[in-house]
C-alpha cells in the first residue's frame, strides 16, 4: 500500500530519536500520566525536530467520533446561507468541531449526493437546507446514530428536528402593513411555488388580505424563476395593467434586488415590502421596507439542536419557528397615488 | 472499544445476509470484477435492506488521501469570503472533493488552531486567507506534502504559492480617477495598516498622487479598526477640517458603508470611490463608485493552483495577481465644490 503521507514522521520515529519506547510517546502525546518531566522533555524535543504531528483522523476513527459535523447550504455565496454558515460555525467551533460546507444549488440530486459524500466520511451530524423533498435516503444514517437537522425548510418523509422562519406570519406582517398605509391591490411576486418558503409567504400574504376583507385578483400573484428577466416581466406585467396594483410584496431578496433595479426609474413608484434584509437598505431613497429573517439565529438554533441530540438528548424531533421582524424605511410606507 | 456507530451494520452483516463471503460484498461495494449479475443482485438487496453504508472515512485513510481541503477564512459570513468559499467549493466539487470551511476571526492564533486541526484530519490540502504573518508552523505540513496556497494575502516565512488582487493598482486606478475630476485634496481611510491588502492600498494612493504631482498631507491618512465609530470620527475630521478634503477614497467594504451611512445627510458631500464593490451600490444616488474585486476569480485561481499542486506540480511558487475593475457610477465622478 502507498501513501502520499509515507514521508511524515511516525511515533515510532519519535520514540527511536528519544530513545524511549512507543508507550511512552503515545503518553506524551495523548497528555496521559506516567512519564517524568525529563523524559516528556525529550519526547517533545524530538517531536518537534521530526515535525511529528499526531493524524487525528485515525485517532478519531478509532473512536467513534469524528468531531466535525457537515452544513448543506443552497449556495454558500449568498448573504443569507453565508450568515447561516458563519452561525453554525461558531457553535462548532465552541464544541471543537470542524465544519463541512456544501452547496445543493437548489438541486435535489446534489444535495442527496454531498448529505451522503457527508455521512460516508462518518461526520457526527449534518444540518440540511433541504433542496429536494423525499429525505428517506437519510433513514439509515438517522438510525445508526448520525443526527440530521433540518434548516430553513422542512424535510420530507423523515420525522426529524426542523429550525424555520415564520415565513407565514412574517409575509402577513408585510402585507398588512401595506394595507394600513392605504392599499387595496398588492401584488405578489415569489419564488417556484414548490419552494416551501416561497407558499408559506404566499399563503401569508392570502391571510393577510382575508384579514382585511379584501378580495385577491389572482393576476396578481406572479411565481417562478427569481433570475432579474422573469421579476422583471412579472413587475411590469402586474404595474402597467388597466387596474394596475398600487404596492408589491417581493418574497425573497434576490427579488427585491430585480425589482428595485426596475422600479429605478419608474414614475408613481408602487410602494414595495421586501422579505429579506439587504445590506443598504436603509441607504436608498426611499428606504427600503423589509420583513427581515434571522440568519444567526436560525443557524445557532438548528446547530444547538443537533448538539443536544449529540448529547444524548432523546425526546420527540421538533419544530422550532424562529420570528421575523418588520423593518419601516420608506418604500412600504409610500400612499396609493391619489384617485 | 465502545463506538456510536456500533450499531451500524457491517460487510459482515451484508455477507450473512446474502449468503456470500466478505470478499463478494467488498467486490460488489467496490465496483471490482468478478462477481456474477445474480449474487451482484443479492448483496445489494442485502445491503438495501440493511441499510448498509461504506465508510469512507476509513477507506480513505487506507489510500492516504482524504479528497477533502479546507479553506479557511476571516469570517465566512462576509460576502466577500462566501464569494471566495463558493468559487473554491466549485472547483473542488469537480474534482470529487469536499470542503471544510473556517472563519479566523483576524486572530492568528485561531488561524493556527484551525489549520493545524485540518492537517490534523489529513485533508489534501489547504488555502488559507492568513490571519497571522508568520506561518513557519505549516512547514512540517508542506514538507510531508500538504500543498498550502495563501490567498488574498501573502504568507510569511513560507515560500508558497500565493494568490492576491491587484491592491496597489487598484487604489492608484481609484484614486488617479478622483484626480481625472478635479480633486487633489483626497482623504484615504483604511484597516489597520500591518494587514497587506490595507498597506498596499495605500502605497496605491500615494503612487497615484505622486505620478500626478500632487502633494499629500498625512493629516488625509487615515488608518485603523474599520467599525463604524471609528471611521465616522475619521470621516468628521477629514471633511470639517479648515482645508477639508473634496474627496475619500475608502480602502475596503466595511469602511464604505460606514462612510456611506455618515454621509447620507452631509451636504457638500466629497467624491468617493470604495475598494470591493457592494450588493446595491448602483441603486444610491449617486451611485457608488468602486474598485471592484474579483472573488469568483481569486477563489477558483488558488483552487485551481492547490489542485495543480496535488497533481505533482513541483514547479516554484506562484504569485498570481487578479486585476481589479474601476466602476463609475456616479459618486466618484462628483467634482470639487467651486472656490
Amino acid at each position: 500500500m502507498t501513501s502520499r503521507y509515507g514521508t511524515r514522521p511516525t511515533m515510532k520515529d519519535v520514540a527511536a530519536a528519544a530513545g524511549v519506547a512507543l508507550k511512552t510517546v503515545s503518553r506524551v502525546v495523548n497528555d496521559e500520566p506516567g512519564v517524568t518531566a525529563g523524559t516528556a522533555e525529550r519526547v517533545r524535543a524530538a517531536i518537534t525536530e521530526l515535525g511529528f504531528r499526531r493524524n487525528d483522523s485515525a485517532r478519531l476513527l478509532r473512536t467513534g467520533s469524528t468531531s466535525s459535523i457537515a452544513l448543506l447550504l443552497e449556495d454558500i455565496g449568498d448573504p443569507f446561507s453565508s450568515a447561516l454558515s458563519r452561525a453554525v460555525e461558531d457553535i462548532a467551533a465552541e464544541r471543537g468541531c470542524l465544519l463541512f460546507t456544501g452547496s445543493s444549488g437548489e438541486d435535489a440530486r446534489r444535495e442527496r449526493d454531498l448529505a451522503l459524500a457527508f455521512c460516508a466520511r462518518r461526520v457526527d451530524g449534518l444540518v440540511v437546507v433541504p433542496a429536494g423533498d423525499d429525505h428517506r435516503y437519510l433513514l439509515p444514517e438517522t438510525e445508526a446514530g448520525t443526527p440530521v437537522v433540518f434548516l430553513d425548510r422542512p424535510a420530507g418523509g423523515i420525522d426529524a428536528d426542523t429550525i424555520l422562519s415564520d415565513n407565514a406570519g412574517g409575509a402577513r406582517d408585510g402585507v398588512a402593513h401595506l394595507i394600513r398605509h392605504g392599499h387595496t391591490r398588492i401584488g405578489f411576486i415569489g419564488d417556484l411555488p414548490r419552494i416551501h418558503t416561497s407558499a408559506e409567504r404566499l399563503r401569508g400574504y392570502r391571510r393577510a388580505m382575508a384579514d382585511a376583507g379584501l378580495p385577491v385578483d389572482e393576476r396578481w400573484i406572479a411565481t417562478g424563476p427569481t433570475d432579474p428577466a422573469h421579476v422583471t416581466a412579472a413587475l411590469t406585467r402586474l404595474t402597467s395593467a388597466p387596474q394596475p396594483v398600487t404596492a408589491l410584496f417581493t418574497a425573497n431578496n434576490r427579488i427585491t434586488l430585480a425589482a428595485l433595479h426596475r422600479l429605478a426609474h419608474h414614475r408613481d413608484r408602487p410602494a414595495l415590502v421586501g422579505f429579506d434584509d439587504l445590506e443598504l437598505a436603509e441607504l436608498l431613497r426611499p428606504g427600503l421596507t423589509v420583513v427581515a429573517q434571522d440568519p444567526a439565529a436560525l443557524g445557532a438554533t438548528a446547530a444547538r439542536t443537533l448538539f443536544d441530540r449529540l448529547g444524548g438528548d432523546a425526546s420527540p424531533a421538533r419544530r422550532i419557528e424562529i420570528p421575523t421582524r418588520l423593518i419601516a424605511r420608506g418604500s412600504g410606507e409610500l400612499p396609493p397615488p391619489a384617485r
